[in-house]
Parts: structure tokens; C-alpha cells; sequence
């Protein structure tokens, strides 16, 4: 890490409880190409007043999490199409005092849905109604998934996500998934469902594409099922990294390489077992 | 350094044109104390926004420099006793959103008074009349001296200063000061008056104390020629070095030790000198 100066451009992330991956990841990235640069996650007191403080103290970009998505809208200037897309904020860029809203989950998704070349004919079931479905179930429609089941137990933001984009909620897990996708979280690690699968043994082997969006552990239970049964899968980790990214490109206009990139994630998962 | 977390306490600095000297100093005790707290320096947009962003984000401490020092009074929530004696704030404290003002620049330079065992009856005159000033003829005032001339060009300011504590206004330097203070960037290092000297080599001479307030070089013209004629001196790097860690004191309740303060103060000094 280069010694500290009064000349660094800083980043941030906006969480109620932040995670420590951001803030690895960033600055390893930082370090790595010799950026004068740094990156800080913060737990707000209050929104209104931290976003003051992006504006008032020149801070270059911010991360936001839970539960400041939609929130933070009102407080901004202007939402890029990412953003607009899903009305919910991931990322906030500030040019000069002017503050615009992306979502580069949303952009991610869409993008590993293209990279892994997953057909938008497959029937696609996808479990969870949160933020984080919201950014996956439009990146869904937006690449062309025309067949899409939203399982949720919580029926009325299960319904009303589907029906936003004219597929079909169920409360409980429907059958028949070409592509699965898990947004909720089953399979995290600290959670009181680590060890659980989202489908069934029989759905992943009977499906062509596994999607989890759990990060934590890299190598979920659902997705250690799917490399087991021979599918192509996309992982949580897959989707963070690329997020983050995406974030590192909007604030700096750099873009790194391959191997950068996956120095500053080896460097994170590694601190993040460590911590 | 250590590696940056996100759980790191933040303390900055609000001036229009930072200097590195905070920065460098204050990361230097964190790195040396084993703190998990970082340093960093802004140019703020707009003071308003950035004191909501000290409450927003949970910044915990904020040192004050031109020209926010007066300013910055209303948008905070109370007036310590040193910020309250000279009306002015060099330093925010934030306890849980609750903004307290200090001027550590006052309390520093009463200390270095009773230090240095400046007696109170010396005849003194002073050459400045901006915001250090106004620190310094307070503290001498509030030291119990009575025989204080203030030189300075600016009528309004120097008459100002001089009469709200009893003292003398004058235009041009006075002689037979026995205590003399330096309160201009006369000699300041990269200003175009920084060969000159603020009183002349007689008056040097015939005092019995130089203070000055210039920190950059750490010894000036004035501090040389004090030196030269076996003068005691108070230079400006020990109001800047004290009342930094009053600031470090204030943020962090910790006070270090002199062998800390001092391996900080080196490794500032150094680094101002190859940056």
C-alpha cells in the first residue's frame, strides 16, 4: 500500500452492515496499477446527510447496499440506464458535484448471461424476491427469457416482481427449470441455512444451467451439486467480481486486466477466510 | 501501513488547499499505535455538505483550516472552551452525530507558553492579525500578559485583535518588544518573502524570547537569527506538532509518548521534504 496523502481520490460503500470485500477488493486493485487511491466502507447514520458528505467532500463513487437501494434515489441527480432499468442503486458516481445513479448487479448479470452463453429459450426458475432478484429477473427479461417462474414465499413482492416482466410467481418451488437461479440465502455460510440446497438434487440434474447468486462460500452447496452433475454453472463470486469491476471502471476509467482482476479477488477471498 | 479494512475510523481534514502534514502525521501514530484508523486530507466543495457528511458517515474527527475556521461555527453543535475563547475552530469532534468545536492551535500555544516559561510580565510584541493570530494574542492575554503591542498592516484587523484583549495596534514594528511572535508568512518557505526576517537582527538581539509561527522550514530566518544570538525559541513546528496531537488526543483518546510523537514528527518533516 503506498503511504497516505492528502492528494487520494476516495470511494466508499454505503451499508448498513458492510462487508469487508469491497474495500479489499478496491484497494488491491489500486495498489496493483499504482493509483493514488482509496477505498473505505462506511456504515451511514443517516443517508440524506452521508450523501451531503459525497457531494461536500469530493468523494469520487459509492457502493450501496442494503437497505439504501431505493432509498437513495430521490437524493441523486440522474439514474444511468442500468439503474433506471430496475429503479435500485448499486453505485453512485460523482462527476463535479453531480451524482449519478448505476447498478452494476443489474449490468453484471446481463453481462454473464451473455458471456456463459446461457439460451434466453431455457425455462428458467428463480428462487428469491429481494433486491438482488429484482436485478437478476430484469436482466432475465431484458436478454429475452421469455418462460420464468419467481418462487417466493413472500407472496405479494414474488407476485409483483414476476408480473412486472409478465412471468409467473409460485410459492413454492416449481419444477421443470431449464436454468436455476438462487437469489436468496440459502447456501451462505454464517447463515442458518448453509448447508440447504435452493432446487432439488433432482431439478439441478434434470436443468443445463446453474446460477448461484450467494458469494459466500465461492463454492456454495448448490454449486458444488451442479459441478458434480456435469452442469454449467455461474457462481456468486462470478457476479460480485464483475460488479465490482464495473464499479472500478466507472470511478477510475480504467479498465484491468484478466490477471489484476483476479489478483484483487484471490486477495479478497483470502483475507475475507482469514478475518 | 496496515491493510485497509472497513472497519477502519476515519478522521479528515476540511481546508482549501490541505497540506500533507496532517495526513502524514496522524497515519504515522495510527501505524505506530496499532490503531485501525485512517487519515485523509480534503479540499471541500461545500463546507455545509461536508460538516453533514462528518455527521452522515460517522467521520470521527475533522481538523479546521482556512478559511472554514469562523464559518464552520454555525453548522456545529457546541463550543468547547478553546474553540469558545477566540471564537474559532481548528478541530470537530463527533460523538455520535453530536459535533463539538475545539481550537487546538489556542490551547497549543498557551501550553508552549507555559512550557517554555514564558513570563507573563515580558513587554511583547506580536506581527500578524489573521485567524493564527487571533489564537495566539488570546492565549498570550489569557497567560496574564498585559504588555502586548500588535503589528500589523490591516488597520481594522490588527486595531480589531489588539483592543478586544487591551492591548496596542500599530502600524509599522515596534521596538523593545522582549518577547517577540511571528503571526505572517514572513519566512515561510515558497512565499515570496521567505529570505525576510518580521523584526529586525537589533530587535532579535535585545529580546529575550522568539516565537515563531512559521512551520515550514522548520527553522526559519526568524529561528536562526534567534538561535544565532543564543535566544530562547518556540518555533512553528512545535504549535503545529502540539496541537496535532491534541487533535490525536481529542479523536482517539489515547496520548502517546514523546519517543511516538517524535518518530511521527520526523517522518512527516522527511516526507515534506522529498515530496
Amino acid at each position: 500500500m503506498p503511504i497516505l496523502n492528502k492528494d487520494m481520490t476516495l470511494c466508499i460503500s454505503l451499508a448498513a452492515r458492510p462487508s469487508n470485500n469491497g474495500t479489499l477488493f478496491h484497494n488491491h486493485l489500486y495498489d496493483q496499477l499504482g493509483l493514488n487511491w482509496i477505498y473505505k466502507a462506511f456504515a451511514p447514520t443517516d443517508l440524506a446527510q452521508a450523501v451531503s458528505g459525497i457531494r461536500g467532500l469530493g468523494i469520487r463513487g459509492a457502493a450501496v447496499s442494503m437497505p439504501y437501494k431505493e432509498a437513495v434515489i430521490p437524493m441523486l441527480d440522474q439514474l444511468a440506464p442500468s439503474a433506471a432499468a430496475i429503479d435500485s442503486v448499486n453505485t453512485i458516481v460523482n462527476d463535479g458535484g453531480i451524482l449519478t445513479a448505476h447498478n452494476t448487479d443489474y449490468s453484471a448479470v446481463l453481462q454473464l448471461l451473455g458471456l456463459h452463453e446461457v439460451s434466453p429459450s431455457l425455462p428458467t426458475v428463480v428462487r428469491g424476491s429481494g433486491g438482488m432478484a429484482k436485478a437478476v429477473v430484469a436482466a432475465l427479461a431484458h436478454s429475452g427469457f421469455g418462460d420464468v417462474v419467481v418462487v417466493a414465499r413472500n407472496e405479494s413482492a414474488g407476485r409483483n416482481l414476476a408480473e412486472t416482466y409478465g412471468f409467473t410467481w409460485k410459492r413454492e418451488v416449481a419444477d421443470g427449470g431449464q436454468l436455476l437461479v438462487n437469489v436468496t440465502p440459502i447456501g451462505m455460510a454464517g447463515g442458518n441455512e448453509s448447508n440447504m440446497l435452493p432446487f432439488s438434487l433432482d431439478q439441478v440434474e434434470a436443468a443445463q444451467v446453474v446460477f448461484d447468486v450467494v458469494a459466500v462460500p465461492a463454492e456454495t452447496p448448490l454449486i458444488r451439486a451442479a459441478r458434480a452433475a456435469g452442469k454449467r454453472v455461474v457462481t456468486g463470486t462470478d457476479v460480485a467480481t464483475l460488479q465490482a469491476v464495473e464499479q472500478f471502471v466507472l470511478y477510475t476509467g480504467i479498465t484491468p486486466t484478466a490477471g489484476q482482476i483476479h489478483a484483487a479477488r484471490e486477495f479478497m477471498l483470502a483475507s475475507a477466510q482469514t478475518a
